[in-house]
């Protein structure tokens, strides 16, 4: 890689606070890269909206990240990575793209040992069923036989956000919807949202504790790696860069809990609209 | 009122499904009035964004609701009325604006006998206290003396969004958010927020069977019944044009659960936008 390429930033993006569990991740696997973040704070969530607004959305999130020249491109955020991510490559021409949906069928698809695997994410991305598309097509590369069950998590989101990591209601929530897949004898378990990584143990003592997690960002910052081939690029300290369309306070306190560490100053980013009546 | 006024909607808006809770308390107060309502559902929710970002939604709903040719503009969001009602005003003009907390305020002050006064809402309108002055200027008035306690309930939004109107964990966080206020020992309860009334069995039975809930949709609809001064306008028959910038057939389907009556198709909306580095 090019002196002047290894230089440049590694580009994450999310509907919010959800992707920092990827670039905690990073962190760990490209220590020496710098990282420009967006989270689309002032329009989160996405995973309750439609397949036509994420891709609008993820249209203009890139549209920042390749502002920012950048020399790569981490969807850290299951709904876009599920519903548009064609659109982020397109756009992104040359520069490589990774969704968190690739990986995480692989590691998933590895995992298990009895074929049945579950996935939990948004209502957008469950609707869309990429992972199942994944994990069929990842089971006919390993030639093992598999089975998948999905279930829509929406209140996730809003209870990993307020941090009830650990409350009653969150334990009955997560029984609600972990029920069905621990009746289906699941022995695999996709966390096919970024958020879910800050509610691990719940959903660990719900689903059962032989079950194993896989955590989509950290398959990804992973697959980083391997595509980053220089272990050390020259930063002399490297930076990360935090942008937020709103509530850049809020980001960074959320965010330090969600990265176990002191995170820089989250800056603002504003967009201007017109309304179009169609 | 001059013929060519009465005959023009009425302009309702919120960040999403919330408000058509007010559009039912209308329907019975001004059931002869044609209404154009918006629900920003690729934006939603706004009660976790911050003030300058509720700002400029609001006049990006209010330039939509101008451009309908209303003759009233209903702020059918109790954030957007709490930290944005003077903006609208100032948009609208000589359209009257009716907001939330104004009649709220006056009906909770009126309605309480020991003048401890709960008030729940989002965490922007919980912080912008919005609520505590307007029942401070309306005790003035009124000659009582009231003494306010506020919470903010972020989970309920989701919640309502859900359908989760009896789910144990609802109630679960409703104690959690309602215990304080039942312990300050307040008999009357403001739900300023338009999502609340979808909870209302669940929030009445935490507070308690003597506790008064005041609804903030029905006070404004009252308030919108006494400033349409021709019971009857001529309207052969009555419509409702409902718009939404994302998801017009999922809110179709929680809008009737609201209104427990059939809604006419929600219509889509949509804007261009171009991102702006601050």
């Amino acid at each position: 890689m090019p002196i002047e390429v290894a230089l440049k930033p590694i580009g994450v993006f999310d509907s919010g606070i959800g992707g920092m569990t990827v670039v905690k991740e990073l962190f760990t696997t490209v220590p020496h890269e710098a990282i420009v973040y967006f989270g689309d704070t002032a329009r989160v969530p996405y995973g309750a909206k439609s397949r036509e607004t994420v891709r609008r959305y993820a249209r203009e999130d890139t549209e920042l990240m390749l502002a920012h020249g950048v020399k790569m491109i981490v969807v850290a955020c299951n709904t876009v990575s599920a519903v548009a991510l064609d659109e982020v490559e397109r756009m992104a021409g040359s520069i490589p793209v990774i969704g968190m949906i690739a990986p995480t069928a692989k590691e998933a698809v590895r995992a298990t040992r009895s074929g049945r695997i579950g996935i939990i994410g948004t209502e957008a991305t469950v609707a869309s069923k990429a992972y199942e598309e994944a994990i069929a097509r990842e089971a006919a590369l390993q030639g093992k036989s598999c089975e998948t069950f999905a279930a829509a998590c929406p209140l996730f989101v809003p209870l990993a956000e307020e941090g009830w990591t650990n409350h009653p209601a969150t334990h009955l929530i997560a029984e609600e919807y972990l029920r069905p897949l621990r009746e289906h004898k699941i022995d695999t378990l996709v966390l096919g949202c970024t958020h879910y990584p800050v509610l691990l143990d719940v959903i660990q003592k719900t689903i059962g504790k032989d079950v194993t997690l896989v955590n989509s960002g950290a398959e990804a910052a992973k697959l980083v790696a391997q595509q980053i081939s220089e272990p050390h690029t020259p930063y002399p300290i490297p930076h990360t860069l935090i942008l937020v369309s709103d509530m850049p306070r809020k980001f960074q306190q959320i965010g330090e809990r969600f990265l176990g560490r002191p995170m820089p100053e989250a800056k603002l980013v504003t967009w201007r609209e017109s309304w179009v009546v169609t």
